[in-house]
C-alpha cells in the first residue's frame, strides 16, 4: 500500500512538461479552486512562523520536507522539484501556486469552514495543524518505509540523516498541538483530542501496512477448498496468498488517509462554530473522501501516466506494493489473481514485460474495476454524509469545487 | 550528554546483588515513598489499558519498552531486568514495586498533585500522559542515538525493528494527548498546550545534542590567546576543543530533562486544581529539580558504582560524551581540561587506563565539582519557587521524600 496519508499524491504536482495529444501545446490550466487559492496564501507563512520555533536546524529541515525551503534554508521552490506541469502555470503546482505541497488537507480545512457558514480564515489553525501532521508522517513513513525521493528531491532522511529526520518529525508534532492548544477552537470544541485520535488512526494504519509488509506469505495459506488453494495446478506452484483481505486493506487505507482528512473537515467545521454532530458529519464526509482519494490514487499507482504521476510507469507493482487493486486481484479466487501471487512472490525483480504483464493480470482479475467503484461508493457516502446538514449552495459548490480536483484524476 | 529524559536512571533499577561492605547482608531498603508506590499502584493498569489501544502488535512493543511485558506480551517483569538490588528486596525495582520502571514522572504528578492539596490520584492523567511521553523519548532516542541496551535489555529498535520502534513512539504520543484531552484538567486548564509545549523542548534538547554529536570539534577551533588555544605546547596538539559552553550544557539538559518532569509538575497542579501562577511554580520546581537530577545523574555516569548504576564504570567516557563534567573540565582553561581534549580527540577507543585518566583529568580540571555544585544549586533553586505557594507541611514532605530519592544518589 502507498503512504500513511496519501504520499504519493505529493509527487506529482510538477512533473517535467509533456505535450498534448499530436504534439501541440498544453491547454491551459484551469484556475485552482478557491480554497486552494487560500490555503496557498495563508498557508506557507505561517507554516514558517511555526517551524522557526524549532530552531534554525530542525525548522530547514522542516521547511525542506514542506517545500518551502532548500536544503540550506534558502527561500522558495528549490530547484528539482521546479518544474512546468501539463495541468499548471510554469514553475507552480497542481494548485497554481509556487511551492509548499499541494496543501490539500489546510483547503479541505478552509473549505470546510466556509460550507459550515464561517470565514473560511478562522480555520487556520485546523489548517496548519493537519499540513503539520501530514508532514510528520511523510518524514517519519519515509524513513520507516526507506523511501527515498519526495517531491522529487531526496528524502529528508536521505538528505539530513535518519535521527534528525524522525526528530523533526517529533517537533512538527509538537507544534501541531502547539497550534490547535493556542488557538482553541469556539465553544470549547475538543480539536485536540480530535487530533489525537487522528494521530492514533495513522498509526494504526501504517503499524498493519508495516506487519503485512513484514509477513511473508506463507506458503499454503488459502484455506483449502478455496479457490487460492486449488491444488495440483500451475497456478499455485508459488503457493502464495497474501493474506490482506479487500476489506482490511480498505480499513487501513481508512486509518493512513481518511483519518487525517477527516480530522482536516472536523476542524474546520469546529473553527467555523458548528455544533458537535455537523463535526462529526464532516468527519465523516473527509475520512470517506480520503479513501475515495487514495483509492483514486492505488489506480494511478498502476496505471497513471508518468508525466501526471511523477513516479515511473507501474511504480507499485515494481516495489510490489499490495496497493488496493492489487489486494482485490489477489483476493479474487481467479486465474489471473493466482498468476498475480505468483509473480508477487517470485524473489527476485520483475523485468519489464513481467510488470506489464502484472498490470494485466491485476486488470484482468477485477482488480482496477473493484478499486474505481469503491472510490466511487466512497466518494457518493462521503458527500451522503453531509445531506442532513442542509449546506448552503455556496458552500457546498466550494467544496465540490475542491474534492472534485481531488478524486476526478482517473486518467 | 545523556538520555532526552534522564535515561540512564531507568537502566538501573535491578542491577546485580552486590555484598555490603565487609561481605555481610545488604542492609534492608527503606520504603518507597507515598508517591512512588501509589503511582506503581495505578499507573501500570491504566497505561496497559491505554496502550491496548494501539493494537496488539504496537503494544507488546510499548509494553515491553515500559518493562510492563516481555517481547511476546507475556506480563509481568520479563527475565533479564529482574534481580535483586542491594537497595530493593529482590524482584522488585529501585521503587519496590515489580515491573515497569521507576516511574520517576507519574510519582512527581501525584506528589504535586497531593502538595497542592487534592487527593493525589486525581491527577492520574497528568502522570499516565508524562509516563507516556517519557517513554516515547525512550523509544525514539535510542534509535537516534544508536543506543542498543534499555533497562538491561535489547533497546525496542534492536528486538523489534527501527520501523516499529519510531511508530510505537509516536502511538505513545498520541496516547498522551488522548489521555489529557479525555479527561481535562478542572478550570480549563490548558494542560495539552502545557504538553505540546514540553515536548517541544524535549526536541530542541535532543536536536542540540544530535548537532553537537554530528560536528566533530574543529582543529583550533578556540580564539586565539584563549586558554585552549595556548601555541606550541603539548595540550594542544590535538587542537580539539568543543564548542560547548557550561550554559549550553545546562541549557540543554534543561530541555532534555527540566521540561518533562516540570510539565509532570505543572498537569499534577493542574489536575488537582491549582490556579495558573501555582502552577507555573511548579512547573519551575520540576523543571529546576529535573535539571539538578539530570546532573547528579551525569556525576554518576562517570562515577557511579557499576552496582548501583546497572552501567559499566566510566561508561559515559568510554562513549565520549560531552557530558556535564566534561564540558566542565573542557571549558575550565586549565592544562587537565586541555589533556583531556586531546584524549576525547583521539580516533581511536580509549583504554581502561586512558579511561581512569580521563576521569582525574575531569576531576582535577574541577568538572565534578562544578557538576555537583550546579546540582545543588539548581535542587535549591526548584525549591525556592515553591516558596511562595505556602504549601502545608504535609504535601511538603512528600514532595521532599520522593525528589530527595531522587537527587541525593552522590555515592
Amino acid at each position: 500500500m502507498t503512504g500513511r496519508t496519501g504520499a504519493r499524491t505529493e509527487t506529482r504536482g510538477t512533473p517535467p512538461a509533456e505535450p498534448g495529444p499530436g504534439g501541440t501545446a498544453p491547454p491551459p490550466p484551469p484556475a485552482p479552486p478557491v480554497a486552494v487559492a487560500l490555503a496557498h496564501e495563508i498557508v506557507p507563512p505561517a507554516l514558517l512562523d511555526w517551524i522557526a520555533r524549532l530552531g534554525p536546524d530542525l525548522a530547514t529541515l522542516c521547511g525542506y520536507q514542506m517545500g518551502l525551503c532548500d536544503a540550506e534554508g534558502a527561500p522558495g521552490r528549490p530547484g528539482p522539484a521546479a518544474g512546468p506541469d501539463r495541468r499548471t502555470p510554469e514553475g507552480t503546482d497542481a494548485s497554481g501556486r509556487p511551492g509548499g505541497g499541494k496543501l490539500v488537507r489546510p483547503a479541505l480545512a478552509l473549505a470546510t469552514a466556509a460550507a459550515a457558514g464561517a470565514e473560511p480564515k478562522e480555520a487556520l489553525p485546523a489548517a496548519l495543524a493537519a499540513e503539520l501532521v501530514h508532514n510528520f508522517t511523510l518524514l517519519h513513513d519515509d524513513v520507516m518505509d526507506g523511501d527515498r525521493v519526495r517531491r522529487h528531491r531526496p528524502a529528508a532522511w536521505v538528505r539530513f540523516g535518519t535521527p534528525l529526520a524522525i526528530l523533526a518529525g517529533d517537533g512538527l508534532l509538537a507544534l501541531a498541538f502547539e497550534v490547535l492548544s493556542s488557538h482553541p477552537a469556539p465553544g470549547g470544541a475538543e480539536v485536540t483530542g480530535d487530533l489525537a485520535r487522528a494521530l492514533r488512526q495513522l498509526c494504526l494504519g501504517q503499524g498493519r501496512d508495516l506487519l503485512a509488509a513484514a509477513v511473508p506469505p506463507t506458503a499454503g495459506s488459502a484455506p483449502p477448498g478455496s479457490p487460492g488453494a486449488a491444488p495440483g495446478t500451475e497456478d499455485t506452484a508459488a503457493g502464495t496468498v497474501p493474506e490482506i483481505s479487500p476489506e482490511d486493506c480498505l480499513r487501513t487505507l481508512e486509518a493512513k488517509t481518511g483519518a487525517l482528512l477527516g480530522f482536516a473537515c472536523r476542524a474546520g467545521a469546529a473553527y467555523a462554530g458548528a455544533p458537535l454532530a455537523a463535526q462529526e458529519a464532516f468527519e465523516r464526509f473527509g475520512s470517506r473522501l480520503g479513501l475515495a482519494f487514495q483509492l483514486q490514487d492505488d489506480v494511478l499507482g498502476i496505471w497513471g501516466r508518468p508525466g501526471r504521476t511523477g513516479k515511473p510507469a507501474l511504480s507499485d507493482l515494481r516495489a510490489r506494493k499490495r496497493s488496493a487493486p492489487v489486494v482485490a486481484a489477489l483476493a479474487s479466487g481467479t486465474a489471473p489473481g493466482r498468476r498475480l501471487a505468483k509473480l508477487y512472490a517470485r524473489p527476485d525483480p520483475l523485468g519489464e514485460d513481467e510488470l506489464a504483464l502484472a498490470a494485466d493480470l491485476v486488470e484482468a482479475a477485477g482488480g482496477r474495476d473493484w478499486t474505481l467503484a469503491e472510490a466511487e461508493r466512497w466518494r457518493e457516502a462521503g458527500w451522503e454524509s453531509l445531506r442532513p446538514l442542509e449546506l448552503s449552495a455556496t458552500g457546498l459548490a466550494g467544496l465540490r469545487e475542491l474534492t472534485g480536483r481531488l478524486t476526478d484524476r482517473s486518467s
